[in-house]
């Protein structure tokens, strides 16, 4: 692991689904962020609901575990109109939100508008934009795909939502 | 702990629910079952979402440690008409469901009519026939809440049907 600077915090941004849950590590010091490390996990898709629902919670475990960040921020579920979905992301969700409530960091939520506007400047940005956005503000990102490229824009928006916070609690 | 035999099954049942969830632990040896405990774990209301939702998970690992059981079984959720009712319920389940799956223990899901049917003979019976028929099945189980006499429910359904599964296989 890196040297951690005091002034440095990790941020660890979660964008939740039962086939594929995001994940991004952005450190941020001041008002300079850095990529850190980015994937996606995949539960496979044939088993078991719950063994779908524990690999997703298990991977989500062992990003926290490899990169502990200080703090987390997953986005707010938008509820679909087929019910069923929105039960079965409900229990996506909670896999991801509960591995880092574990660990004891404090998950804070988003609204994709709010990642939207935090990103991109508007709340009704598309996913490519989004994705263009991240790479301009963390060139070492890479080419993340558009599940990644959304939790690094979670964590993104936190950066910016805490800062907002301090520099509010200073004036 | 009690000294196991070795034909008797533990199964846990949950009856999951974010302001409530409803466990129940019996034994199962042949046709003759018994109650081993019961409970419900009620996650402080007041709490961010994410701590409620851990405080779920936690209980019920809890459980799971403490009773060792050998199987679970849970409540399948209706979905409801409000969406973001749902949504939380998802939360909720998931929460319940990962516990036991974390332990290795494979969790059987049923939906409420089986449950209904299973103890009180018809799909259509009201949550007090079940406490009845619950301290009928297992009178050493007291006066349960409707929680934990719901996910006592659960675990009769499944060993019921887990039965009916063995003697089919025999046959």
């Amino acid at each position: 692991m890196l040297e951690r600077m005091t002034n440095t915090t990790l941020i660890l941004g979660l964008d939740p689904g039962l086939r594929r849950t995001g994940w991004g590590v952005i450190s941020v010091e001041g008002s300079r962020l850095r990529w850190i490390a980015h994937g996606v996990i995949a539960p496979p898709e044939k088993a078991p609901f719950s063994e779908r629902l524990l690999a997703l919670f298990q991977g989500v475990c062992a990003v926290v575990a490899e990169h502990a960040p200080d703090e987390a921020a997953i986005e707010e579920t938008f509820v679909s109109v087929n019910a069923s979905s929105t039960l079965k992301l409900g229990h996506a969700r909670a896999a991801a939100l509960i591995a880092p409530a574990q660990a004891g960091l404090s998950v804070a939520e988003y609204a994709p508008t709010e990642v939207k506007k935090a990103v991109v400047g508007t709340g009704g940005a598309d996913k490519t934009q989004i994705a263009f956005m991240v790479r301009r503000l963390l060139p070492a990102c890479g080419e993340a795909s558009a599940d990644a490229a959304d939790a690094l824009a979670v964590a993104i928006t936190h950066a910016h939502h805490r800062r907002a916070r301090r520099l509010g609690a200073v004036a």
